[in-house]
């Protein structure tokens, strides 16, 4: 464990980085990479350029640690049982999609192949997801929940693709969804899909 | 039934027609509709500006009509039985978004909402999709291939969403699916899908 060094200058307000942060997702929701510049993006938080080239070299490096600090990665959560656990994993999606952070990682989700400095920001994004399916589908496979070979590929892409068009198909003018909504939502997605994996070893 | 009127000085060449919507397509997918020109389109074709002025009053005429051109509209097709019906909506959703058009068709998907020019555009082919999939439930619980109150939106949903995801997922760089591929992954996403809509009756 080492101490963190002490930064120079003045101290780092956190209310100012979350909101470049904010400001960072909303230019690049709006604009994509191609419109995305450290001027809009430091008007649109309202603070000068200088605070930003104080922070950040460049704005890939900026972008990167905004889309890190608010939209995250998905992680795995072990709750112990496999309908509890993909129902923490497409909770976890939505509010990634369907938040005030959805359009920005939707957009990742489109440019990042044709982005070269956002690619690794979406590899990681994605190794995480397939990551947590994989050690998802593991226990689930350990415990007799699921058939052995079940696809964590097709899972995956169903579970994860069936959160994006819910929060693609909600007009932008529709109230956000709330806390309730996205669990109601996981759990709908996820009987809707288990019962998918869970019976393809009868048949 | 009207007859066609005759167009109005020469007449128009199909071909140069293809080339100009699969540019207009080109330029969408890499620039997105904010760095969507005339100019750039008629560069990228090899035409002059004014063979596209000729053409369309607007930029927004000109993409309404390549989209329609190029991607279409999902149609329902009655094949018999719901793993036959399945298999061609998901092989249309798959050809539209892993195809030479694919990336314009997910810049669509993402931007349509923000963008009230290409609205109506999106708004028709999300039309055209539930209604082919409403058609094809409603014939699979006619059949008694269903149990009826099966979820359209959850199976359109993750459907799409899983075609979606398998373009998206795949790099830029590797070769392109090919008809068969296309076929084979219908298949496998619709035997996967089918398990859950089929047996959750029995649970």
């Amino acid at each position: 464990m080492s101490m963190e060094t002490a930064p120079v200058g003045r101290p780092r307000d956190p209310e100012v980085d979350r909101r470049i942060a904010q400001a960072a997702l909303d230019v690049f929701a709006e604009a994509g990479w191609s419109g995305f510049a450290m001027e809009t993006v430091a008007r649109r938080a309202g603070v000068g350029k200088a605070s930003l080239y104080l922070r950040w070299s460049s704005k890939e490096a900026m972008l990167a640690d905004a889309l890190t600090l608010r939209i995250g990665r998905v992680a795995d959560v072990d709750t112990g049982t496999l309908p509890g656990d993909l129902t923490e994993l497409a909770a976890q999606v939505l509010r990634a999609y369907a938040g005030d952070t959805g359009r920005a990682a939707l957009r990742l989700t489109l440019e990042a192949a044709t982005i070269p400095s956002l690619a690794g920001h979406y590899d990681a994004m994605r190794t995480a997801e397939i990551g947590a399916a994989r050690a998802i589908v593991r226990r689930g496979i350990a415990r007799s929940e699921l058939p052995a070979g079940t696809s964590v590929t097709l899972l995956l892409n169903t579970l994860i693709g069936g959160a994006m068009m819910r929060a693609l198909t909600s007009p932008a003018d529709k109230r956000p969804m709330t806390a309730r909504d996205i669990i109601r939502h996981a759990r709908q997605l996820v009987d809707f899909l288990l019962n998918a994996v869970t019976t393809s070893a009868l048949q």
